[in-house]
This record gives C-alpha cells, sequence and structure tokens, in this order.
C-alpha cells in the first residue's frame, strides 16, 4: 500500500516555515502499514494543486493533502478539489454550528469569511474538526483515497488520528511496516560501518540498513517493509542484541533515546540530585532536564549567571580568580560547578562558562571556547571544549558536552 | 528562473527526521531571484532517484539534490547520477588529500570506505566540501543544471553560499524576487482579514498577499516574484506603512520578529537590566534571551528554582507563604520576581511557579495552572494562566506570555 504526501502553500517553497505536517503524518501511516513514497510540496497555484493530486492518485492508493484550507483570498486548496472532483459546494450544518460556537467562545465576530469555512464539496466525506474551523475532506476514486487536512499542525494532527487512520484501515486490508532505531556514540561513521561491516553483511535481505550521522551519534535504523510485523520485529531485536555484543560501549539507546535521557534515568534510580551553574549555555542545560517529566524529582536549581556578581553572590566563586583568570577558566568553572552542588545541597553540580560570541573572544580565547566542569560527592573534574563559530552551535555543543561528561562522572569513568 | 529541490533518504519518508535543508536551499534560491516551483523527497531508490531528476530537468532549470552522499551501502545517489549522466567514476585527487587529512586531524583511520568518497563522475564540476568528506556536484544538460550536495546541513549550506549560488548566478541571468513579512499580533486571521479588506483589495496585482497564523500572532506576507526588486521593495514598505495605520497597536515588526527580540531593544536603548526566577518553565526565559548576541548587556543572572529551598536560599521566598498558599500561587510568584530583582541587583525581575505536568496537578490547581510575575521598581504585576495540558506546550506558552507581560510593563502597560 503506498501513499503520496502533498503540502500545498507558498510559505514552504520560499522557505519561511519548516514542514513538520509530513514529517507526523509519515509517521502515523508508516505505524499503519502504508509506505510513503513520495512527498512533495507545491504554492498555491490551481495548476500544479490539480496536476499533484492527478500524479498522486495514479501513483498510490493514498494521498494526503495538508494546507489552503483558510478563510482568506491566499487559500484555494478546497475549490480546486471540488473542480478537480467535479463537485458542487454545499454548506455543512454541523461544522457551521461548530464555527459559530467555536468563535463564540473566543470572542470573535462570526463574519461571512468564517461563514465560508462550512461549504464543503458535495461528493466527500467530512473529517469534523473538534480543534479548528477548517473541516476535512475524504474523496474516493476508484477506491483510492485522497484526504484534504488543515495545515494547522495541532488541528491536522488531531484529524489524522481521530478520522484519517481509522478511516483508511477500515478502507483497506493493510500489512506492517518496521523501524527500529539504534543510536550509538562514539564512533564516526566509516570507522562504525568497518567495525560492523561482517554483521551488516549477514542481515537477512529483507532488513534494510541506514546510517544516520547525528553530531555526536550515529543512529542505524533497521526497515522492513510490508511484512508479518511481529516475527519481524524479534529478528530485529536478535539482530541489535547481536550487534551490542560487537559494540557494547556505543550504544546509548533506542528511538529517540538521547544524552540526558539516559543522565535523567541514573540520577532517577539512585535517587541523586543535580544542580546547574550556567553561564554561556544560559539555561539551556537546565531546560532540558526541566522538559522531562519527572525532573522535579532530582532536579534542585539552576542558575545563570551570567553577570559576575551572580558569580559571586549565587555561587561563592572567588572574585579574586574571576580577575586573575577571567570568567571563562578553568578555575571558575570549577568554582561554579562546586558552589551549585553547595548551594543547591544538591549531589552533582555542571557548570560551562564560555565565550558563546559573536562579540568578546580573543587571540587567547576565541568564540567557542568553553571551560565545562562537573563536581560530585567525590571530585571536580574540569574540560575544556572548542564548540564551534556559531552562537548558537556553542551553546547547543557546550550543552550536549556537559551533559555527555556528567554520565561519565555518573558512571565513575 | 524556476528550480525543483529533490530531498533524497529514507529517513525522511517514514518521519524519522524534519527535513530542514530544503528549507534552507529555497532560501538561497530566492534571494537569488529564482523561483522553487516544487520541494519533492524521496527514498535512496535507483528508479525513484532517476525519475524525479529528469521530471526536474524537464520542469525546471535549476534542480537542487541533497542526500544519499555518504560512504555507506545505503547511499547511492552518487552513483545513481553517475549513470544517468552515463559518466565513468574517476579519483579526484583534492578531494582523496582532503579527506585524508580532515580524518587524521580526528584520529580516524583512513579506510576504503572515506577513499571512495575522492570518486566522483568525470562529467561533472566537482563542488569543494571545506567541511565535510562528501563532495558537491555540478552536472548540465542543454543549459539546465542539476547540483548534488551532501545532506549534512552545516556542509550543505557552506556549499550552498560558497559553491553553489555564486556558480548560478554566473550561469543564469536571474531576475528578482522580493518577500516581506508583517509580524501582527492581538487578532484573529478573521478579523484581519476583514479589518484590512479594503487595503488588500487595493493591492496592486503583482503584490500576492498571504496570512501565515500562527499561536498568538498572524503573519503577513507580500511578495513578487520575478521583477525588479527595488521600486517594489519600496511599493511594499509604502503598503506596509499604510496598514500600520490600520492596525497602529497589532504590529510586533517584520520578517522573523519575535516578542523577545523586542523586550531585548529596549532594555538595551534604555539601559535596563532583567534577572529571571523560573520554576516550571525550567530555564527557557533565560535561554530565549541568552540565545540573542548582546544579552549580556542586560542580563544580569537567572534562577531555575524548581525545589522549595532554591526559592527560599536564592530568592528570599518565605517559606511559611510557600506551605500556606503553596509553591504555586501568586503570592511565591510575586516574591520569586521580587526576589529575583533584589538578589540580582537588576531592574526588571520575572517569575514564572506553575504545574508542567504529567503529574503534580490537582483539581484547584490543574496541570497547566502558571502563575507569572513581572516586578518593576515602580510595582510587581502577577497574572494567572492557564497554559494547556501538555508539558512542552505548558513550558513554551507560560515562557511567552511572561515575556510579553514584561513588554507591557516596560511600555507602562
Amino acid at each position: 500500500m503506498k501513499a503520496t504526501i502533498i503540502t500545498i502553500g507558498d510559505e514552504i517553497l520560499i522557505g519561511q516555515i519548516v514542514d513538520t505536517n509530513s514529517v507526523s503524518i509519515a509517521k502515523h501511516l508508516n505505524a499503519a502499514g502504508i509506505v510513503v513514497r513520495e512527498k512533495l510540496s507545491i504554492g498555491d497555484d490551481r495548476a500544479q494543486i490539480v496536476e499533484a493530486v492527478e500524479r498522486a492518485l495514479s501513483a498510490s492508493e493514498v494521498t494526503v493533502v495538508t494546507g489552503g484550507l483558510g478563510p482568506t483570498k491566499d487559500d484555494i486548496t478546497k475549490k480546486t478539489l471540488a473542480e478537480m472532483f467535479r463537485s458542487e459546494m454545499r454548506c455543512n450544518q454541523r461544522v457551521s454550528d461548530h464555527v459559530e460556537r467555536m468563535l463564540a467562545e473566543r470572542g470573535i465576530e462570526f463574519n461571512e469569511l468564517n461563514r465560508s469555512q462550512a461549504m464543503v464539496p458535495a461528493c466527500c466525506t467530512v473529517l469534523f474538526n473538534a480543534h479548528g474551523t477548517a473541516p476535512g475532506m475524504w474523496f474516493e476514486r476508484d477506491g483510492h483515497v485522497v484526504v484534504s487536512l488543515p495545515g494547522v499542525p495541532f488541528e491536522m494532527e488531531h484529524l489524522m488520528e481521530d478520522e484519517v487512520m481509522p478511516r483508511l484501515k477500515a478502507h483497506f486490508a493493510l500489512r506492517q511496516i518496521v523501524h527500529r532505531t539504534m543510536i550509538t556514540a562514539g564512533l564516526p561513521e566509516s570507522m562504525l560501518a568497518k567495525r560492523i561491516e561482517a554483521w551488516e553483511n549477514a542481515l537477512p535481505p529483507y532488513l534494510k540498513l541506514a546510517y544516520l550521522p547525528n553530531p555526536g551519534a550515529v543512529r542505524l535504523r533497521l526497515s522492513a517493509y510490508e511484512v508479518e510485523g511481529e516475527s519481524v520485529a524479534r529478528e530485529i531485536d536478535r539482530q541489535f542484541e547481536a550487534l551490542r555484543k560487537i559494540i557494547p560501549h556505543n550504544i546509548i539507546g533506542f528511538e529517540t533515546a538521547t544524552m540526558q535521557e539516559l543522565v535523567h534515568k541514573i540520577l532517577t534510580e539512585r535517587g541523586l540530585t543535580l544542580a546547574t551553574a550556567e553561564s554561556c549555555t544560559g539555561g539551556v542545560i537546565a531546560s532540558r532536564f526541566t522538559a522531562m517529566p519527572g525532573a522535579s524529582a532530582y532536579f534542585r536549581c539552576g542558575v545563570v549567571s551570567y553577570s559576575n556578581e551572580s558569580k559571586v553572590n549565587l555561587l561563592g566563586v572567588n572574585p579574586a580568580d574571576i580577575a586573575r583568570y577571567g570568567a571563562v577558566s578553568e578555575q571558575v568553572a570549577r568554582q561554579m560547578a562546586e558552589g551549585a552542588r553547595r548551594t543547591a545541597g544538591a549531589d552533582y553540580g555542571v557548570a560551562t562558562t564560555g565565550i558563546a560570541g559573536p562579540a568578546g573572544g580573543s587571540a587567547e580565547k576565541p568564540v567557542g571556547t568553553v571551560w565545562i566542569a562537573v563536581s560530585s560527592p567525590e571530585r571536580t573534574v574540569v574540560l575544556l571544549k572548542q564548540c564551534g563559530t556559531d552562537r548558537g552551535q556553542i551553546i547547543d555543543r557546550a550543552s550536549a558536552f556537559a551533559i555527555s561528561l556528567l554520565r561519565d562522572c555518573l558512571n565513575g569513568k
């Protein structure tokens, strides 16, 4: 069973927005065993929409279209689909009542633009959008399906889950797709590939291996398309277990596993607590931990000590050392980590101080210079890292290095 | 001048990654006056790659392909393009030397997988990739151009900027594309559309208006394709000035303007300083400010006071009030904002305390309940906000509300 995803909107073609709708739709379709053969983005243009939908209809059984359903003049998807399917427009009373009620609750006047949201092609099945004013639409031709959804991610997501997927599962007899991804760290792609070459060559032919390099990590994905899911999932688990024996020290986890999740798990299981003291990373380390449910069990507090005064007053850094070595120095990083631990009464303290740029660099301490420290009940470890040249990249990398160093310290390395 | 962007990789079609490469490529092409007519994502599949590139070659003058250039077996783009253009593979000595040196610096062994990175189709022009091991490639047929770039965003970005764009500008006579976006807040899309209807109807026909709704904001974009850029840019400025008179209180700024940029600008210009005290937002407010170059001029410090002890010890919150009203309360939010101001010696203090969930909610204080406070030299303002049900969404919205309240206080509202 094949699918095509079409996202409509000039904002996509000019690079004004990142298309996350097609990511979510692809996940839903894959999970149900439907293979996405192509994703396509086109503009709000009648001829392009007709051509793309006609081509998708003949190449795949399922076509999911998003975007272009708003009440304003630039949105033409609904009108174009109505013409394509040679259908009159008709008012849907349920949608009309819903839009009127929804706007009243939010204190928005019901004008003819909103009213037009309830007009739908007579030939389609309306997919009720409880979270917005634009309904989804389900069209059929020769057993093939075209679904049109609003482009607002939240509304699209609910419609995919509540309306589209149950209908697709009822409409088609579907087989299964299995994907499983192992996250590795510490081996660059080419070295990893050589190390696991014999394992890769011995994989059964229906398993497809993909290497997905990230900064500091390589993801290995095994995929099987349109198979009997359970036995294949077991085979993939067996293959990854065999791989674990080849690279035991390089495996972080599966799927979207991250270093902060590993640390979160270790701290939670051992009943240890954490405090952060961030200068150049400006709160990112704290926010990565506190984004995870349950962080309050171990996360005591964080200090974003941008000013020297706050390093002294909140963390107890010695002002003479700031004057002598500079705020970006081994000594200050060490005292920040130890100060965070002490101030918060936490078991572990992690600290960063560096030059995120674009200004503030020097020959001796160029932009990207970051000192990272982790203080534990036993000792304090301090590392110097060069984290790049771009402010966002420096903040990101320094945060990742700090969390990785914290994990090493927790593991007694 | 038309272009097609093709991104290759099964990881895109199964929804494992978000495709940001095509966003960046689209921006580059638009800035040079090249209209992107279609973006296409396909799998690592020979037949699909050939079909997509052939179709793009006949429909547009420029085709930019990314992905599938890695050293591992799943990457087949280079081989497929060589077959399509009926070209032998040949070793490029400059690339070979570069790869060997690059790996040596990083302590990675030079094996036959890396060596294969220097093999390129004889008919192409090699685009030297200073930041990675896979070179870019430039092919021509009947005056139309196909460019193949690695999928690693950082490497792709440098190749677009340093190699592809200068060559495209030299190869084609290009006209201009002008986009300008005004960010509005406080009016939902349909009300905004009614309010500015007369203005929209009077726009010159070569200006295309798009409405792009965001939570809490609607972006209005005016676009003109393949025109004389300067006079059109002036006309767009005139139109937006006219719009400013219609909705003077709803304009945040232009392009990617954000509320934190507005606040950053106000604080910088007035020489005021800021401190944050975050509970449920866990460092996100601090990180939004410190992500901006120049934040160190006003950002004194932030405290992520997750534990009650840190609220008391670092911010001076009265423990009796925590016991009486709870940590999520008007009283504690007020004392946190005032404590942040006092501790940091800052002019303004902003604080959040709430229930980000999924656990910790009650009938009286459900998940999503957030108290937000801003303390200024004149007074402290405290607001209660219901920020949704999902942890990430709650953190995001509470941070946005807090920054928006800070702006209102700075403007004396």
